[in-house]
């Protein structure tokens, strides 16, 4: 059996040399490829696009016995729309390949459209196409196109060695709204709050947008299955190793009222999906001009990059440790 | 319960005013939206690009126990390009959602990779990206990207009363295989060479895009669920009826061979599905244009453009009968 990274490496493998005569007539149009948050296709004159695909199925990345259709709809275009925003790509329209049961097709289907619906505002992308069919569980597929200046979309892969480590927002706060949903204690008092950025999480556009154009970051990656995951995916891209400083993340506080969960937040921040940051490099000498707030959202200056090799977490005390990948994998059959 | 057409109007409506500012700020570059076989973005200069997705859905599309993973690689890929040559376009990329059962992530897994890498290959369309995770059941979701000389991708809304229709290839070929299949005598002696379009369909890009080059089509459409299904869809997108010749129809002669199933090659030709052709619309001054062959595959003139209201079929007496939308609704329950 293979894993989900181990899929998409035989693929590629498998595809090497694929297109007309070896890389085809339109392989110098391919900027960005598979393997980084989303393909980036050159037009000779003018901006480039942007182009992203991921999946939302059930039991997998919702219940569809626990998360309302409204959150499944919003969730599933707010994912796709984050790979935008990790290449500071401007959000333009998206196509929808849906699979669902007959028994979703009515009220099920109209919670589905208005979370949809209200994400599409959101985000600014508007329905371009797709394809509906009958399915034994719900399948949701997304495709997403945006556009960004020519030659401005931001790869995984441009970190260099010494240069600084941001993050947007808070982390662990989507994580957390997981937990109370999996522990099934989501309907109690004062959950609510905590359940909006798991719910409604918001794909940082803005801020993707304002430093592509900007010409700021050399690297730049969006958490969607943790932090720690997803900053070895940018290191391994880059060919690059980093230093994390635990006192400087931004993790969100666990209230005190719910302290009975014995919920970690370091752990939370580090380990938890789904909190859609932006986790970018910037060069030392351009560290002036990344300002603490960008459209409205804290930015952090978290870490370092290092050479290859280790990628570790820095403590109050200043004694490091090794920070594993472990991610955010679905629900996996023992969890849920 | 909403069938397929009716959660596609409803997802359209939802979405009406989507985007920022009311059509969003790249507006105005959607030259066609939803409810073509692609959408067309417009460039400022130079071509404009062509995307179009499409889902391949376990017990909906293929039959996993019935058809190899080959086929169920190649058929995924080639039923969204037929897409774009529907369009007219040029194939440049695809993206590839895919969802599956832990048992298919080995062998069934290497089947479906060749089949793709096949498919990709012939095409001309290089893997760009895409998203795989578990699933209950295999669920394929194939994003393709094209590219059209400017404002000459064809849509299925151009056709005027008058013109005359073509279509391409032979008709009924990929229904007769799957009949095989599902009355379970694929294995048969002499089965191979009738079960080849259904399970490596040709999708007509050399075809579309030569079309397309010349701007000889008012009007195109892939015939993917049926010629009759798919040319009620270019009438009504294009407001007009037709009268189609049945004499001229390039019908796929049944073997003597196996009259035995008792099918009617009238009948396969007109409503079944997955031949993949193209049916399009010229106007008369232009007919003289239009060669018996194209790329290699004949061309036939079928019919006539008449005003709205009607689409008839003449027969050989020159009477004619009203020509139903039935076509090819993937396996329903009381088929397969």
């Amino acid at each position: 059996m293979r894993t989900e990274e181990q899929i998409i490496q035989f693929l590629q493998t498998r595809h090497s040399g694929g297109g007309r005569a070896g890389g085809g007539r339109f392989g110098n149009r391919m900027a960005v490829g598979i393997g980084d948050d989303a393909a980036v296709f050159r037009a000779s004159r003018g901006s480039d696009w942007v182009v992203s695909t991921d999946q939302f199925i059930e039991g997998q990345h919702f219940i569809a016995d626990c998360h309302p259709p409204e959150v499944v709809g919003y969730k599933s275009l707010a994912r796709a729309a984050s790979d935008l925003a990790a290449m500071g790509a401007a959000p333009f329209c998206y196509l929808l390949n849906l699979a669902l049961p007959r028994s979703r097709t009515g009220a099920w289907l109209d919670g589905f459209a208005r979370g949809l619906a209200r994400a599409s505002r959101q985000f600014g992308l508007r329905l371009a196409g797709g394809d509906t069919s009958h399915g034994k569980t719900i399948g949701i597929g997304i495709t997403v196109v945006g556009s960004a200046a020519h030659g401005t979309a931001l790869t995984r892969s441009g970190a260099r060695v010494g240069e600084l480590l941001y993050v947007t927002g808070t982390l662990g706060h989507a994580a957390l709204g997981l937990e109370l949903v999996l522990r099934g204690v989501h309907g109690s008092r004062g959950a609510m709050p905590l359940l909006q950025r798991h719910y409604f999480p918001e794909p940082r556009l803005a801020v993707g947008e304002w430093l592509a154009a900007r010409r700021l970051p050399t690297a730049m990656i969006d958490i969607s299955d943790g932090f720690a995951k997803d900053l070895h995916r940018l290191c391994a891209a880059s060919k690059v190793g980093a230093v994390v400083w635990e006192g400087k993340l931004p993790q969100f506080g666990i209230p005190a009222a719910w302290s009975r969960l014995r919920l970690k937040s370091l752990e939370l921040a580090l380990h938890g999906g789904e909190d859609y940051e932006l986790l970018f490099t910037v060069p030392w000498r351009r560290r002036t001009r990344i300002p603490s707030r960008i459209a409205g959202v804290p930015v952090h200056c978290i870490g370092l990059v290092r050479s290859e090799g280790r990628i570790q977490l820095e403590g109050f005390t200043g004694r490091t440790r090794p920070l594993s990948a472990r991610g955010w994998e679905h629900f996996r059959s023992g969890r849920s």
